[in-house]
């Protein structure tokens, strides 16, 4: 476990800002007077990329890397860019630097900023590998003899999912209207969903390409960083229509993602194994090391107008397969993996049913309320309901953290037809 | 039921050309000497529509539609220019043209042209939207009890599938590698499929966007037009991974599209309404007129280097559900649709047997070879096997053609990791 590094910038020098110079995540913002992009979180600070690609202090290709409003053209480049590019940012913004006082006129103040997705999403694939979440889930809905489906300790079992539903942080969402067959039902019906949900997960993006079926050692190193992300998941829309193609309108409203990527390297003093395993994994999807990552992740809600409560914490590191694993599955029948292309790692729930990463486990499928600090209950989400996900690592005096991953639900609209297309 | 119409290239007068002056199907094609680019085939011919552009003789927009290889620009703009799009190029290239001369030049022989992808494919959903081929794949793994899901009647379910992996028509398809567990193994292994398949779809292409759900009626004012798909599927992968969240690695090796974009308004004079239901459907899936087209669809299988036997034909008339229902039921959960979503129809198979869209189907699981008119015999697809799905709507006097949709299945790798990333 490294130290905390010290930077120039005094606010990224304390043990709780989750943007030391240990963390240099990448972002793209924009300011009242200029257009998104690329920057670097750095403290209270945002180091501006593009400006400092312009003016000549950051310059690690051959061409421009900053000229867009996304981190797709570094990411597409590969580790040895990747590398390159974290060196000299810890170079220029590093304690004692030589090119502080030309760097310092290239910050912004986090505070003044907005932020926007990170990155040109490609396609988006959603992962179920948790095992504490797929044995509730399975219990839940199948009951407690055979939770797990028998291809779960084989194979990191994914879907794919929409691309376009992906939003920044901060971005509302509306509660969803969808087919619907309640309990008491004897037919379907098209309503709201009653049953709107989030799921506590971490998105790995690719960043280099393949064409056809790679290791997970190859899948590794085209995993350029991650982000929180909350997908929003209509319980009652879902239960109707996954058998058997699985979720498809339940998943489609939004999914959420948090503002910073936090890359490979920052997450690697923080590296740990996947659990051992009841029955091996085949030799293609084994670990060579360890790929998972010690990160603690809770989520907020805060009702609307009052206070937060944290209703759930957990880690990481309680994944069964990591996102190398998932991404080296997702190879094997020879489709391309493309620059931007996002997986959910799956819900991410601790063995305590106090620890989970969805509404759907803590309310036990809505039979137990949970109670809130306002002294409010919750089974699903409500109307006005912000849900707020959080992400840390602990070094030793130091916290890489991933930014909020926020979003307000909002209510239904009352004619889903009327906005139109 | 309009007749042929004239036009002064005479090879597009014959009743039997797929493409008369009735089709002016989009596509994006090249020549040895240049680059690809957007075309319209007209008999044996492509109009280039680049060139008409940049010379002034085709212009129905104040900015340039046609300066990129794909057609996204004009799906973009939506139906107004759509119909300006179609009457103009009618006009040029109609019996009688004031632009004959000019456009003369605008000319290629299509045997000189290469075809390409004719559209920037955005994001790709497969539907399960034929009720013989859900009631045979359903008798086929749950029994001949309900072999229809309780959903389906009720919604076009379908899954999110992947873009990156569609090719053009000539695109060969490497026999995938994948996690498989045949009925007498006590574990999966990782091995090649032994099942690989075709499945015979029409695919929808979404020209204008929506951002929340639409109707019906304004899904079907969204469609651009049509292509025949290939969803190529390896039946042993699918079985073992798709529960519960549905097809992932069994569909993701390739899906090939035909190059030609038969726009729904060459689709009109054929158009037909879906079957009675069983069950209505709630109003927002209701049909406002008919939806569906009257197209002979068919698909031939050449083993390597002998002569071609036509394994199926049927009709996308026997479709439960039209891609503008699909598409208002995609939309409803409020998420976006974009320019060049691809919607496919789902596995096209008639009432008979022998008019199924798979080989799952015609060999019944693998238990009834079919006989090639070579004498050989197939269950599922061997290596070397050309796969080519054909689709044919008939006029008075005219046909209207979607052009050959073909790949060639080579065998798998050695080593799937060889390749390497």
């Amino acid at each position: 476990m490294t130290d905390l590094l010290q930077s120039w910038v005094d606010s990224a020098n304390s043990a709780t800002t989750e943007f030391p110079l240990n963390n240099l995540p990448y972002g793209v913002f924009s300011t009242s007077d200029q257009d998104p992009r690329c920057g670097v979180a750095i403290g209270d600070m945002i180091f501006d990329c593009h400006l400092a690609e312009v003016t000549g202090l950051l310059s690690v290709s051959d061409f421009p890397l900053f000229d867009a409003p996304h981190w797709n053209e570094v990411m597409e480049e590969g580790p040895t860019l990747w590398a390159a590019l974290r060196d000299r940012l810890t170079e220029i913004l590093g304690q004692g630097s030589e090119d502080e006082a030309s760097a310092r006129g290239m910050l912004v103040p986090r505070a003044q900023a907005q932020m926007h997705m990170p990155f040109m999403v490609a396609e988006f694939t959603d992962f179920y590998a948790n095992r504490n979440h797929a044995e509730n889930v399975g219990t839940l809905f199948r009951g407690p003899q055979n939770p797990l489906p028998p291809n779960w300790l084989h194979i990191p079992i994914g879907y794919n999912a929409r691309a376009g539903s992906l939003v920044e942080s901060g971005t509302d969402v509306q509660r969803p209207w969808g087919q619907v067959k309640r309990p008491d039902d004897t037919a379907p019906r098209f309503a709201p969903s009653k049953r709107f949900d989030f799921e506590l997960e971490l998105g790995a993006i690719v960043g280099t390409a393949s064409d056809g079926p790679v290791t997970v050692d190859q899948a590794q190193e085209m995993i350029f960083g991650y982000v929180l992300l909350n997908d929003w998941s209509a319980r009652d829309i879902q239960a109707w229509e996954y058998q058997p193609l699985g979720p498809f309108q339940g998943k489609a409203t939004a999914t959420t993602i948090s503002p910073w990527i936090v890359t490979r390297a920052a997450l690697e003093p923080f590296a740990c194994k996947t659990p051992d395993r009841d029955v091996p994994l085949l030799l293609h999807l084994q670990d060579t090391g360890p790929m998972l990552y010690d990160i603690n992740v809770s989520v907020g809600l805060r009702p609307q107008g009052k206070g937060e409560t944290i209703i759930t914490t957990t880690n990481y590191n309680s994944m069964y397969y990591s996102a190398a694993q998932q991404l080296a599955h997702h190879s094997t029948a020879g489709g391309p993996m493309a620059t931007g292309d996002l997986l959910g790692s799956g819900t991410i729930s601790g063995v305590d049913k106090t620890e989970c990463g969805s509404l759907l486990e803590l309310s036990w499928n809505g039979t137990v309320p949970l109670v809130l600090e306002t002294g409010e209950t919750r089974t699903f989400i409500e109307d006005g309901d912000q849900i707020t996900l959080r992400g840390q690592a602990f070094g030793e005096g130091y916290t890489v953290g991933f930014g909020e991953c926020s979003g307000t639900v909002l209510p239904a609209l009352k004619d889903p037809f009327a906005k139109g297309h």
